[in-house]
């Protein structure tokens, strides 16, 4: 391409007669002008061909605006809701993310992790659950965990054990005979553990007979469909003709377990409710709209980049990471009543 | 944090024990050396605090290895899992991908894009139908469209008019009394229009009874459901007792018309064969799981980095991009015979 004289802001304000503050406002504050304007001048930008160059700032002020984020996968639909709500906080404040999907490969994830802080990122929001958070700690930017492991970095999660408890409380007040929890074997230091320890919790102090089960799920669909084929199986022994209260740990693994006992009898049996987490997408879109504990999804991804740009903002007024201790929010759970339990089951 | 003496490429191969090249090929082809020398490195990186500062290097050879990519929302599983596959190029070559979820806001997909450029981003995916193929080729780095409006720049798009003649075969077939297929009404300049059309023309060449009903579908699940549950109403009164085969503009919209008949009758009746598109995880999730014509995500991914990373060297070469007109590169579809159309019902 040829090299052309370069656009300044006079030139913007002359082309839309507007004054170099509103310009300038355009760039730094866009939601305080007009729609209207916003649209005379990104036209006059257009029709000047203006491209601003930051490359000199970052080195001049270290000011890149860009944040990684890692997110495990997006089998969980939990984590692309989560990306979708981070990615929109742009409106807000201004970052753009880098986005990374970690897949469980340690390596691959330190090397991606170091390139970003080569550019100059100016901090990351961590979901992954590869890398300890003494080792996230130790990089030179702030760094916000959302429901992993947070001993040593700030953090914003669910009130996992409130929402376990909401659960359970659900299955009791509908009079099941059973209360059972499904998860994985999950680390007790991941906030995600809360849910068993604050069903289990409730289960035992209310004196109601309890089940927790543990499995290696959250593979794929196929592998936990075979899995919770076999607990179904493993149920009609166990628990025939009474009434079962299921929670399980996430949408995902309730929505295949509805599916299976959907084929089975064509419909929801009385003697079943089913309770997932998340509220994510497949919660609503489920053959039978499913009960859920919800997190506040844009609020978990908001209060991140909050906090995590106050960090950012506090370093540029000189304050180092260690002077002050890890910040870690809760928000709390809504709990959703549907069709499959304790709810309306409109369609 | 304090000013640390800058650690090189030196002092890295003298704590490993590697030879310098060794430690440049870590940066820059780490795929060439084994799991445990990767290892290694990678330890005495963090022993040794190393931070690389790219940022001079953007400066002086406009070399940022930053791919914008601009995805329209998240509610079809086809867009988050061409992320996942866009991101996941990382390995193969090596750009970093700013994203950005434009949810139909041309004003702030503008003002993102230009933000970019100001970071002297190399190049972008677009999925988004917001901005016209046209402007886009105005923008001064190489951009790269998937599954949307193209006529002035590159793109990679499934052979869209060869799924929707696969899935009227398929519908053939199963000899069905009459083949319906639903849409939104798109416009004619986008690949997905194909669809509507590869259908139509299978239909009337093989003198099949067809009807193509375009309803304003994709918005969210519960407007998608009521539109839905009228066409079921309708075809109650015109197709009573017909063998009705439908394909759907996507597997989440196949998905919600499942749901519907199968709360209707507890299972799927022989008169209904069912075909989605994208095999997006929604098809293999749903309650039965979903016949449809896949898109080869992980290829048109893939063919999408590749074609970008094509052009952004041809322009370091000094090619400018008006010199070559647009490449537009096609990946044939597959069709998925699941459960609800023609394949076998396994659970």
């Amino acid at each position: 391409m040829e090299e052309k004289k370069r656009v300044t802001f006079d030139d913007i304000a002359k082309y839309t007669k507007f004054s170099k503050t509103t310009i300038s406002r355009y760039f730094n504050d866009p939601g305080s002008l007009t729609e209207k304007s916003q649209h005379i001048i990104s036209d006059a930008l257009e029709k000047l061909d203006y491209h601003e160059n930051r490359v000199a700032r970052i080195l001049a002020m270290g000011k890149t605006e860009f944040i990684g984020v890692i997110v495990p996968e997006f089998y969980h639909r939990f984590y692309s809701e989560v990306l979708n709500q981070i990615l929109a906080t742009y409106e807000t404040f201004g970052y753009k993310f880098l986005v990374f999907i970690g897949n469980n490969n340690k390596e691959s994830e330190r090397r991606y992790i170091r390139e970003l802080l080569s550019y100059q990122i100016e901090g990351m929001i961590v979901l992954s659950h590869t890398l300890s958070s003494r080792e996230l700690s130790k990089f030179p930017i702030p760094v916000v965990a959302i429901e992993r492991e947070d001993q040593f970095v700030c953090s914003v999660n669910t009130d996992n054990e409130s929402g376990g408890r909401q659960a359970a409380a659900l299955l009791q007040e509908l009079q099941c005979d059973v209360l059972i929890h499904i998860n994985a074997p999950i680390d007790h230091c991941i906030p995600a553990y809360d849910r068993i320890r604050g069903f289990r919790d409730y289960c035992q102090s209310n004196g109601l007979p309890y089940e927790i089960i543990l499995r290696e799920l959250d593979r794929s669909y196929e592998v936990d469909q075979a899995i919770l084929k076999d607990i179904l199986g493993e149920w009609d022994r166990k628990y025939a003709h009474q009434k079962i209260g299921v929670f399980l740990a996430n949408d995902t693994t309730a929505n295949t377990l509805l599916n299976l006992i959907i084929r089975r009898y064509g419909y929801l049996p009385k003697e079943y409710s089913i309770i997932g987490f998340d509220n994510s997408p497949t919660s609503r879109e489920a053959i039978i709209p499913l009960s859920t504990v919800g997190q506040q999804v844009d609020r978990l991804a908001h209060e991140a980049v909050r906090l995590l740009v106050d960090q950012i903002k506090a370093r540029k007024q000189g304050k180092t990471l260690a002077e002050s201790p890890p910040v870690h929010k809760i928000v709390p759970p809504i709990l959703f009543r549907r069709g499959t339990a304790g709810g309306m089951d409109v369609i």
